[in-house]
Parts: structure tokens; sequence; C-alpha cells
């Protein structure tokens, strides 16, 4: 089984980055695009474009049949769906399949099953992996009942969800009835589900990752990241390894990843997240992401290897040619996400054009961006404009690195999150390393200085 | 003896990497700018810029009394040179000294002593290197009594010589008067000085060099080079480590750099070049560069150190913190120079407006460029616009990688010899690996396909 012309169903950086690595591998590629992305850099290097629909994402990258339709009329052996738009959704996978062409990710089922957070919940806890005490729970009474075992503050959680939406904090019991109608709501409004579940809120919390590969028979783990700096839990900055953890505590979180993927026959690239006890180095799983991640590149960074190559030839039904010992991480690797957004509003994503950019370069520095040259930011979908990433040989250097990296940083037409991101890089608790989820709200982000 | 403000006396991509690796020392920069460089991407991210003089580089970026004033007048308290222009000349190393500046290069005295290649050849027959069979010549009567030595054909060098200038290959004895007489001329107009040598021509040479540092009591290697691809004598793609050579044959080139670099106590980042028979990989000493090089990434790529970090830091006094123990390469890099030239008029160079350019990015890749986003090149100077480099675990990869990355390059507004680079890449014999020098010159360059 091998892929001859792949489709790709998304747009922007990730798309530039299969794209490049389907050239690199002798992989034709027809690009689906909206009306709004048609001149976009990747529709400029991609083998072909088809274009799905108008700008809005339900009537382009959304649109299973289009999509479909597309890859089939042009051709196409494959689909790789980047992340985020269908990248997870099983429905668009079993139409992939069933018009007779591999999807790049893992299986239809194991989409089912992670999709699902109180599944995926479950299917952790049979392979062994500890989870946030909690647990499901429709009335206000069902989350007072699940309070006794969790305290407070809890979190309440979509079980459909993803992205933050449908998340409420809820520090005391009086205020369950309110935080639990407006979970359900929201829940409802961004997935068509308004079940949500209860689970434990960890007052000191580090979002750490570990990435794996599968075949569906073995499967490894290429290491840690955190991504602990986040606003409205969307991530900021990334980094691989994750820091400022003894040897065994990130071991400890790598083989329970790995224990997770062997169970459920994991096959393709995927992100098992955990939340880590920013004190005792406690871990709890919380999700499993069935795709390439954002981040991916810190991890590509200390391994040289490149992850959408082995997306692609798992795809292909090839073995894993890695094997554990084969991985060996060196360095370290910092990634910042440069989005098109307003300090002084907010960080309301900021769409407009990008009149003139120069990003940074040098040794252990890399940019993916589709708008590496300037272009157009439409306003339908998220607000990156590309990934900073530095790699070092020592941590101390990467953050060096990208600190002087982010001074030679020029967006010109946008407001961006590149003075941010200098702030972040100078403050000495991030320099320390380490710092759990509560740091970026701990900032004052008014006034942003550029 | 720290750096707290670096005068950067060089143009283009090297200045541009100069900066980017002092500002990641928190040392401040002032960049020397001919009226022609003004606006250039490295004028733009400078701390500070001093206009030298007018576009000629005689009039600005070789003219010493204007750099050593501009650097002297900014309050800089040291000089990097970079690459071609003033970086390898003892009057200027020394001018800088004498202005109370720190010179980031070699001793003045190691630069007299490698500026002229007949003492450069006496000075590694001191250490024990090989060198070719060959010596000073200054009658066709003396050249004749040494081709009693070196067999025809042979090489006629300028003792002054670079670049290729002054050089001409003699295959028969009769055409020894004429080809003298043109080397002569050729060496007084390019060096103001007329002295030639003899050296044998191998007939299948590879040119391999060696990356050295010391700090003047230690010194170390990080691997070779192999730079054979080039056109008239100069490199247009360039590798580390060379491919297709034993080990112990490449450990024997690495020893005898490191020997010549302890005998002379060199201090800072240097090059020794070397002629390796491509049939029994005898290897012969060529000469010594005492600067940065252009091909310089590809050691950053496989040994992770940033080389201009160390230079910087051995020019402040450090001792080296490298040991050879520290340097471990891991896989394999290759070099591209993307330059403004037109493939229909014998590879002029060929300067203008670069209206637009993409260049590839992604996992492994790394570009070094001052017109990454456009911009002018002017007439002054060399046509270079850029470097292409990737790295890939194995060279099969990086071969890959480059092969894609040279297809999603795109320089709207000049020809280059991105062309060139893809017909190169898809050559069964660069595949391969190993080739000599005369492989470009058996390339039918003539009607180059896009």
């Amino acid at each position: 089984m091998t892929i001859k012309r792949l489709f790709i169903a998304n747009r922007g950086e990730i798309a530039l980055r299969v794209l490049r690595t389907a050239h690199a591998m002798g992989i034709a590629t027809v690009l689906g695009v909206s009306e709004a992305d048609r001149t976009s850099l990747p529709a400029r290097l991609a083998g072909a474009i088809a274009v799905l629909g108008p700008g809005p994402s339900p009537q382009s990258y959304l649109a299973i049949d289009r999509v479909v339709a597309a890859a089939v009329e042009h051709g196409c052996d494959a689909v790789h769906p980047g992340y985020g738009f269908l990248s997870e959704n099983a429905a668009f996978a079993r139409a992939v399949a069933e018009a007779g062409m591999i999807f790049v990710g893992p299986a239809v089922q194991t989409l089912e099953g992670m999709g699902d957070k109180l599944a995926a919940r479950a299917l952790a806890l049979a392979a062994g992996l500890p989870v946030l005490p909690g647990g499901a729970a429709e009335t206000a009474q069902d989350v007072a009942a699940r309070a006794q075992e969790t305290g407070y503050p809890l979190l309440l959680k979509a079980v459909a969800g993803g992205g933050g939406k449908g998340m409420r904090r809820v520090d005391r019991a009086e205020d369950l009835d309110a935080a639990l109608a407006m979970a359900r709501a929201e829940a409802q409004a961004s997935f068509g589900n308004p079940a949500v579940y209860v689970e434990r809120f960890v007052a000191r919390g580090r979002h750490v990752e570990v990435q794996i590969l599968g075949d569906g028979t073995h499967a490894i783990h290429l290491g840690t990241r955190d991504c602990s700096i986040q606003r409205r839990f969307q991530k900021l900055v990334e980094e691989a390894p994750a820091p400022a953890m003894p040897d065994a505590a990130r071991a400890a979180i790598e083989d329970a990843a790995v224990r997770l993927a062997r169970h459920i026959a994991y096959r393709g690239a995927g992100t098992a997240e955990f939340l880590v006890d920013a004190d005792d180095f406690s871990f709890y799983f919380l999700e499993l992401n069935a795709r390439i991640q954002v981040e991916h590149p810190v991890t590509e960074a200390i391994t040289g290897v490149d992850l959408v190559e082995q997306q692609l030839l798992v795809a292909m039904g090839h073995p894993l040619r890695l094997t554990q010992a084969m991985v060996r991480p060196h360095g370290h690797a910092i990634e910042v996400r440069v989005n098109a957004e307003d300090p002084d509003a907010d960080f309301r994503p900021a769409p407009g054009v990008v009149a003139r950019a120069a990003w940074p370069a040098g040794p252990g520095i890399r940019v993916d961006s589709h708008i590496a040259n300037g272009g157009e930011v439409p306003p339908f979908y998220d607000s990156l404009l590309g990934k900073l990433i530095v790699h070092g040989a020592t941590r101390e250097q990467a953050v060096a690195r990208m600190a002087a990296a982010l001074q030679h940083l020029r967006i010109d037409g946008l407001p961006t999150t590149a003075p941010l991101h200098r702030r972040i890089l100078a403050d000495p608790r991030f320099v320390a390393g380490g710092v759990d989820t509560g740091f970026l709200a701990g900032l004052n982000l008014t006034g942003s200085n550029p």
C-alpha cells in the first residue's frame, strides 16, 4: 500500500508542513482550499488545489462531503486531516475509508473512543493509568456527590469537549447550580452535546504531554512536552522535554503514555496529555489527542524525527521502523505561537493583512509559517500566523536563543502575541522553568510593551 | 575581557548571522554599511548602523581607516570581520588592535603566515602534514624543474591567492610560458603580487576541509566538510561530514588539521582545506582559512555548536569550553548557495531586485538569507542571495529533504542558481556521494531547465 497522491484537508501552517514532507517523500499533493485561501502560500506550493467552498469553515474545511468528493475527484489515495477541523472526526475518517482512501490517522474506533472524554478516562483506567477523581454528573445533586470525592475547587468539563469550551471551575457548593447550567449550555452550543463531567481541580497543575507513535502492534514514545503556558486553556508556549522535573517522574509519565497506546493498539501519531502536580509530580491522565499536534516541532527538534513522515509511513501500512532505543533526544526545544491578536482588546483575534514580515533564522531556529512573507489573515479561522521554534544544547541556550529570536521578529500590519512572548521569555519564573498553568493569569497583560 | 558592543564589518547574510548570535549573547551591535546597504535587513535589525561610504567596496567595506574610525566612534570594543572583505587582512587586524578593540579572529601573525600560501605550506610541512609536491617558481625554467617532481598536468597558483584567481592548469611543457605569464599577470592584478608557485594537479581530487576551533592553547576539530562541487574554484554545494570516505581517512584528515592548529597555537574558528584523492583517499594540505567560512552552517547542523558564539567567546579571552569528546556529530547536513546568476549568460552575476521570495522551512531546514523577504541585490558585491541548509538523520534523508526544499524555493525577479541545484540534487553521482571537483565541469550547464 503506497500513497501516490495525498489530499490535504487543512490550511495555514499545518497544510504547508504536511505538503513539504509529502513532497520530500515523492508524494503528489492536492490541497483543499476555501475561496479565502486560494492564493495562500500552501496553495501556491501544492501540486494542485481543489476549491471546497466559501470562507466559513462549515462550508469548506468542515464540509465532510465536499472534502471527500474533492479528494476522490482529484484521484487521491489518502487524506491528511492536519489538526483541528476534521482531524478527530470519526464520521470523516469513516467517509474517507468508505471512499476507498487511506485516512492518515488512527482507526475509526480510536477516534470514537478518544472523542468521548469519559470513555477515554475509562480506557486509561483500564490500562492502569491514574486519572483525577471525578466522573459523569447530570444534575447538581450528582456533582455535589462527586465533590465528596474531589473536594473544591472542582472542574466541570464537556464530555465531547476540547479547546477549553464547556469548561468551568467551581470554588464553592453554592456556585454549583449556576456553573453547571452554563457549562451544559456551552457544551451544547459547541459540541451539540450538553453532557459534562466532574474532575478534581489541581491548584498548581502543569500540563505535560507525551508524543506517541504506534503502528497498531508496537508503540513508542518520543518524550515529553510541557505546555503549561496557556491562556483560556489555549497553549501559547511549549517546550520539550518538560523542564524542572525529576527524570523518574518524566519516565513514569512516558511509560504511562506507552501503556495506554499499547492497550488501545494505537496507530499513527498521538499525544497523551497529563496534569502534573507541580509540587509532588504526581500525574493524572487527561486525554489523548489522536492527531498531529500544533507543538509537534519541539519534539522533532530534540529527536530529529519527522513526525508527519512517520504518520504517512504508518498510514501506508509500514510497521514502525523506529524502536524506543533509536529515539535519543538531545538538547532542549521551545516553541512560541505567534498569533494575530490584539493585546489592547483582551487578545481578541485580529484578522487583516500582514504587510511585511521578517522572521528570525540561524542555528537551531525553525519557522513554520504560511505567511512567512506576509499575506492575508482571513477572519474565518484561528489567528495563528506561525510558530517560532528554537533548539539548543541546553534549556538555558534555548531560552537565550528564543529571547534573541523574538527581538528579530517583525510582523507589520497586525497586532500579534510577539510582545507577550518577549515578556514571558524575560520572566524569571519562566527562565527558571517548571511554571504551572496559572502563570499567564498571574501576569498583568494589559498595557503590553512591544 | 567582555565584549559589550560589537562592530560588524561586513554585509549580507553573514552580517545578519553575526548580529543574531551577538544579540543572543546580550552584545549590542553596530553594523557598518555602504550607502547601497542602508535599508538592508541586517541594517534594520542591527542596534545601530554606521555609513562607511558609497557602494563600491574599496570606499566602504574594504576601507580599513573608515571601518576602524566608525567602530571607535560608535564606542565598540570589538570588530567581527565576517568572511571575505577584510576578514583575513593582517593590516586591518593590527589597526583594530591598535585602536584598542578586539579583532574577532586569529592573531595578526597567524593571518600573515596563512595569507602567504607558500609560508602556509611550510608551516604545514613543519607540523608534519602532507603537502602536494611543488614549490615556488619565478621563471619557466623554475617551473620546468618543479615539473620533474610534480609531473603534468600541474597547477600554477598565486602565492597571495584565494578564490581561484591567478590559478592556471598546465597540461604540457610547451604551454608553460604562456600559462605562467597569464597567472603572474592575474596574480598581480588581483593581489598586487605576481608571485606564483607550482603544485601537482590531482586528476580526481575532492575538496575536503576540517573545521577547527582553538583558544591559542587548546585546539579541537568539528569534523569534515566536503566542498567538491565548485565552478571556477567557487563552492556551490557543501556537506558535512565528507561522504563516501572510510572513517579512518576522515579521522586522519581531522587529526592533521588539529596538529596544524596546535602547531601554530591557533585562536578562533578556522578551516584547514585539503585535497583528497578520490581513488585512494591520500590527502594534502592546501591552505588554512583564518575566519568563519560561508559553509559553516553544515557543521553547526551536525554538531549543534554555534560557531560564531565560539568565535566571540574565544575573542573575549575565554578558554575553549568544548573538549573533543564533547563534540559528537550526528546526522548529515547539506548546504546550497543560492546566487543571483544568469544560467543563460555563463552564470554571470545578475544584480537587481528580488520582487518576492519564498524560502522553504520545516524539520531540519535552515535558511540564512538577508533577502529572505525580497530586496535589492546591489551590483557591487558577490551574488549570494542566501544559503539553504538541511539536516537529516542520514545523508539519504538530507538529500531527499534538500531536493524537496529546492522544489519549494521561489525567487521572483532575478535568475538564480536554484535550477542548477535541482539538477545537481537529481544527479545519480551526487546522490551516490563522493564526487570530485570535476563534477560540475562535466555537467552540460547550458539550457538549464528551471
